[in-house]
């Protein structure tokens, strides 16, 4: 099987830390959303498109393990993989790791759920379904 | 004649500091927005209601000078003042203190200007100028 | 058993919106993290005074549900409440609803575990962990 | 007399637009922040490392010029050129423009100053003058 997987890579911004000296805590989820964008990118399409088509993807639910801080200027590596397609909801898995030492940063997943331009949960678009079943390239 | 100025109030957020150990200085804008967000509501109506009556104020045009660093947990005085309400422009003045040692630690201004549901710049609408003409309370 | 739980209200800031018209996701972990710091701070010691005197709390764990969006301007309620102090990691629940309408946002959980000046975890001091055992007032 | 200017480039992110689906206008000061990041860097030495040095410049004086909205996804291109270097105090200027259109968005500017470990202004050590008296390859 093929292995759904992006890598997205760009450094930590000084506005990301905190007074600790090391990136906040929820930058990460920026992060991770960085990750997923890039994965739908390499499968054709872009979120942004998706979204004027009217598909929404709202998250509802996430989990976070900080394993390791990220550092200013730090090289940041997010490897993202699609976990599972359900009929209304879509699971990532993301490991942010330091793309210079390797050394493993943040793992989390995040659960994103299909709306309609009211907020109302919705079944995933056909198109979305089968886009989603393509291989990143 | 009658302040035109309206006070607010709140706790400087961990997540506001960088490793400098102090406020990241683009914050200090998000203060602004609350501050005219408040010195609005104080007219009677909420920059909320205007934004779906099909109001929208972009800004134009924004200077800052930094005097003092804020800090975690700091409690933050903003206190917003109408400059100016021009047919398609609107001023804010900002001074932004430490609410516990009156120490001025930011002073700023910018400029407003309206816009329709396109982004395209209009005449502020009567009824908003009628409003901007009041005095907070 | 007294309960262990503070409540922290303000208003949702125009910069914690995003281009879906709610709130985006990672706010609310800062919203979290304004609860604890109101939670300590109803012990009677300010985390800004744990932190001075060489107490560093860092978040290992974060899970989150998002039961309904947050929205430009809506008065938002954070009830915190101390779950567990183990030696080494403090647990804490939020509750984060809609102040005006009672509408259940977002539950969430944090695990912090204590660190010392390098970073490297270390045992709660004695002094914290007393600080911990009392009821917020 | 050679051109001093770096170029750095990125995608907007989620997290960066408003509910008025552009990018929320204080983002565009992270921006800077990160063009002259690049700036120095190409000098051949990381403003990190400075830091890690003792030398510490803060923001004392910004100003934005708001010309087109970004909105998510768009490639985004910032153009850092020095414009000043003076005893105490460093200008630069920036010009963040749509990297695929070329569409001009903002023009800003921003005053450093060189503090010490304590935040007090200092003046810029020789070391960081001649490193900024180099021209960015």
């Amino acid at each position: 099987m093929t292995e759904r997987r992006t890598i997205t890579e760009f450094r930590v911004r000084y506005a990301e830390t905190d007074q600790m000296g090391v990136v906040y805590h929820s930058h990460y989820l920026v992060w991770c959303e960085m990750g997923r964008t890039d994965y739908i990118r390499a499968l054709g399409k872009t979120y942004a498109q998706l979204e004027r088509e009217g598909v929404g993807l709202a998250v509802a639910d996430a989990s976070i393990r900080y394993h390791a801080p990220a550092r200013y200027d730090d090289r940041i590596r997010v490897e993202t993989t699609l976990e599972s397609v359900r009929s209304r909801a879509i699971t990532f898995d993301y490991l942010i790791s330091n793309a210079d030492t390797g050394d493993r940063l943040v793992s989390a997943r995040t659960t994103l759920v299909s709306i309609d331009g009211s907020g109302r949960p919705v079944a995933l678009p056909s198109g979305t379904r089968e886009l989603l079943a393509r291989s990143p390239t």
